[in-house]
């Protein structure tokens, strides 16, 4: 159980995913609620979590969630499909701050987005598998579509830089010919780094397909929650890179470089953790 | 300091790596010498160890050789590049059985393939940054020029099946026109997942060019090593997929469905150990 009265507005808000995806996320928080201080966490170590089984994803999850609570944050994002598709209902009943995924926010943008209730869902295996878009969709609309397609070359695509590559476009127009031709009208980007490729899917389903982004939609939650709890930060926006820390289970060069792609500032430093301490 | 002595013949071989890419050293093994029992180790958890750091590749091996120690294999092979180009030299001094890595083999193979003295090396990025084969070569043929090339999108492309593909011809012909344009005439398959698109490779840099397979010459070493040891198996060969075991940190249903496609026979199942404990 949460107790409001412990919970500091001051403090920063835990935001974690199995790598760099969730600084998109990131990204969205900082840009619709500047105020707030993020302390981010990468598990770099151990990417990529979509392709593991329940029960890692569940274990690597339990030890995040412990460092990010010994390091007293006011609320968790789950800035990682895999781990708010498959581990988050667990987690939700273990944590003692309010805490939030990306499926849930980007569930309830894709049924309000869509007119012929045909929802593609594009993600990792694991986020596919888990059905989670599907189980969440239908309990808001019985009646909707869900096209679910793992696309799990996008990610190493990305982290490689080919943003904008023909070899990108030809992975994207074989990854979603399928979902086109049974005619859906709007688009989940259900991984974290998909936003980051937005405009090849965007080109490669073509305008007729809304595209929803559950970065979006969670800073948007976010903010909701924190107004919920009046934990809002009521600090003036500080100056300078402290403002939000990173950390990593591994190779904080690697991210700082990816970071500063992603972010538009530059970020300081990325502190290495052995993550499987905690 | 290995005892000669307590080294049992009938032992099984242990063999690892950091996911399935290993396979192709075990199916070179079992082709060379299939008297002999493997007991194979993938950490398909903690897969990819390419991008990790030392510190982390180091970590992870030690739980793993500790593993193979618990099953009393009476030697190892490392047949992952990564470990054995940043963590083997650590690691020999550490172990009670004999250990061999892939690395030194191919090294020794490329010098004798080489008749212009340039030897192209592809691997991961870790391998590549470790130097590793440069400063092996340099140490059999001091005149040896050594060109790295880091491929990423190799492993990935292999996982997800794109063997005999467009898109990866493509990505191959990036990959390796500097090298071709600096005019090797050998070059390194050094990531054990390379073999697997041997043929779209060798396509890629044409006839002029012999490729060095490092699984095939780490089989070959192995024959060697038992036998300057005096451990080779005596028993004869036993039918069925009982005579290798295969263990895995995480799921195993995908290894198996991989290591079917690998090896030519069945295996029967992997099983899964949580590779933390050790």
């Amino acid at each position: 159980m949460i107790k409001y009265e412990d919970l500091d507005p001051e403090a920063p808000i835990g935001v974690f995913d199995s790598g760099v995806g969730g600084l998109t996320v990131v990204r969205e928080i900082i840009r619709q609620i500047p105020n707030e201080s993020l302390l981010y966490f990468g598990d770099t170590a151990r990417v990529p979590y979509g392709t593991k089984s329940k029960d890692t994803v569940l274990r690597y999850t339990r030890q995040i969630v412990r460092f990010l609570e010994s390091q007293k944050v006011k609320a968790i994002v789950v800035a990682c499909n895999t781990v708010s598709a498959v581990a988050l209902d667990e987690i939700e009943k273990e944590v003692n701050v309010p805490i939030i995924g990306v499926v849930k926010p980007g569930v309830k943008a894709a049924s309000q987005a869509t007119r012929n209730g045909k929802i593609g869902v594009i993600a990792t295996k694991a986020t596919i598998e888990s059905n989670i878009y599907a189980t969440y969709l239908k309990k808001i609309d019985p009646n909707a579509e869900v096209l679910g397609k793992a696309c799990p070359l996008f990610v190493p695509l990305v982290e490689n830089g080919l943003l904008e590559d023909p070899v990108t476009d030809e992975i994207a127009a074989r990854y979603l010919s399928e979902l086109m031709d049974r005619g859906i009208d709007t688009l989940v980007l259900g991984c974290t780094h998909y936003p980051l490729i937005r405009s090849t899917i965007a080109r490669t389903v073509g305008e007729g397909v809304t595209l929803v982004n559950p970065a979006y939609e969670t800073a948007l939650e976010l903010k909701a929650l924190l107004s919920q709890y009046g934990i809002e930060s009521k600090e003036r926006p500080r100056l300078g890179s402290n403002k939000h820390r990173f950390y990593v289970s591994d190779d904080a060069q690697g991210f700082e470089v990816f970071a500063n792609s992603v972010l538009k500032y530059g970020i300081l430093s990325a502190q290495v953790i052995n993550i499987e301490n905690y």
